[in-house]
C-alpha cells in the first residue's frame, strides 16, 4: 500500500536491524486517516469472506481495526492485555510473549463477543515473530469461530511470523512488509514476490 | 445524544448503583458506525476551537477519538498506561488513581507530540470521579499547550468529576449525563439542565 509504504519511509525510525518505530501515526500518535485508507485497504480484500467480527489487541490495533470495521459494517472486539489472569469461565484467554519488551502478557476476550456463528478477521498493527497473532488466533479457536484471515499494517518480512503463519494455512495479508532495517535503512519486499 | 442514550438503555448493564457495564459497544467490543456518530458529534461541537490535536488515553478512548480526528482532520495522540514510569525528560507524565479498579498508573506522551502551538480538545470515553480527565489536563499543561475542552462519552453526573472540571473552567460536553443507576435503572440527566 503506497501512501503507507511513504509514511513509513517519511516518518519511520529505525532503532536497530530489528526495531522500527512508527510513533508518530500508528503507535502513539495516530493519523486517522490514513488509518481510514489502512481500513479501506483490509475491507477491499476482505470484503468476499463473509467476516461477521474483526478482532484485534489493544492499543495500536484499535485504530485500524475500527476503520475497517466501519467500512465492513461489522463489530470489533479488542483483546485486553493483562500481566497475569484469574482463569474464568468468562473469557477465552492465551498467553502471548512480547521479544520487543521481553514480557508475556495474558490476553483475553469475553465469551460474550465471539461464538461459533462468527467468521473472525483478525487485524493488528505489527507482524513480527508472531506471537500476539497465534495468541488472537488461539482465542478465535476457543469460540469455535471461523477464520477470514489476518490483516496487518506493517510485517517485518525478515523476522519468522509471517512465514509460520501462512504455513499453518491462515490467509495474512500484510500492507507493508519490510524486508530489511539494516544500516538504518527500511527496504521493502517487491509486491510481486508476496 | 440520542442514538448514544438509547444504545445504553438497550445494552448497558448496571453493576451496582456506581458501576455501568457497556462492553457491547464501547469498552471491549466497539461498534464502529455509532463511534462515527460519536465523533461527529465531538467534531460538531468543537469545530469552532481552532483543534490541532486530540489527546485521549488507551484503550477505550481511541476509537472516538480517532473518528472524531477523522473529521477535525487532526492527529490523534493516545496516553499509555503503565504501572510506574521511571520519569524520563521525552516524556510528560502524570499519576491517575482509579477508584473502580483501586490502582494508580502513571500516564504518559511523549513531547514530540504535544507543544505549545498546540490547540488539544482531550476524549474520553467515561468521566466520573475525574481522575484520568485531570491526569490529561496535566499532561496538557506541561506541554504548554491551550485546552479547546474535553468531550467525553458517557459521564456519570452523579460523581464529582463533572463539577469539579467545568469549575475549573474548562469547558466539558458529554454526550449522555447519567443521573442515577440506583435500582438497576439508567436514568439520565434532562438535556434542559445541561
Amino acid at each position: 500500500m503506497k501512501a503507507l509504504k511513504n509514511k513509513i519511509l517519511e516518518e519511520g525510525n529505525v532503532l536497530s536491524d530489528n526495531v522500527l518505530k512508527v510513533d508518530s501515526f500508528l503507535n502513539h500518535q495516530i493519523d486517522p486517516q490514513l488509518m481510514r485508507e489502512v481500513g479501506a485497504e483490509f475491507a477491499s480484500r476482505f470484503k468476499d469472506t463473509g467476516v461477521t467480527k474483526i478482532l484485534t489487541l489493544e492499543s495500536s490495533g484499535i485504530a485500524p481495526a475500527v476503520m475497517a470495521g466501519l467500512i465492513l459494517d461489522v463489530p470489533v472486539v479488542f483483546a485486553r492485555k493483562r500481566k497475569s489472569l484469574t482463569l474464568s469461565n468468562d473469557l477465552y484467554t492465551a498467553s502471548v510473549h512480547s521479544y520487543t519488551k521481553n514480557e508475556t502478557n495474558d490476553i483475553s476476550v469475553s465469551i460474550d463477543y465471539l461464538n461459533s456463528d462468527d467468521i473472525v478477521l483478525i487485524i493488528d498493527d505489527f507482524l513480527a515473530n508472531g506471537q500476539a497473532l497465534l495468541g488472537l488466533l488461539r482465542i478465535v479457536e476457543q469460540s469455535k469461530a471461523a477464520t477470514a484471515g489476518a490483516g496487518i499494517v506493517i510485517e517485518k518480512g525478515f523476522q519468522p511470523g509471517g512465514k509460520l503463519i501462512r504455513e499453518s494455512g491462515i490467509r495474512v495479508e500484510s500492507l507493508a512488509i519490510i524486508s530489511s532495517l539494516t544500516n538504518g535503512k527500511v527496504e521493502f519486499l517487491e509486491e510481486v514476490l508476496i
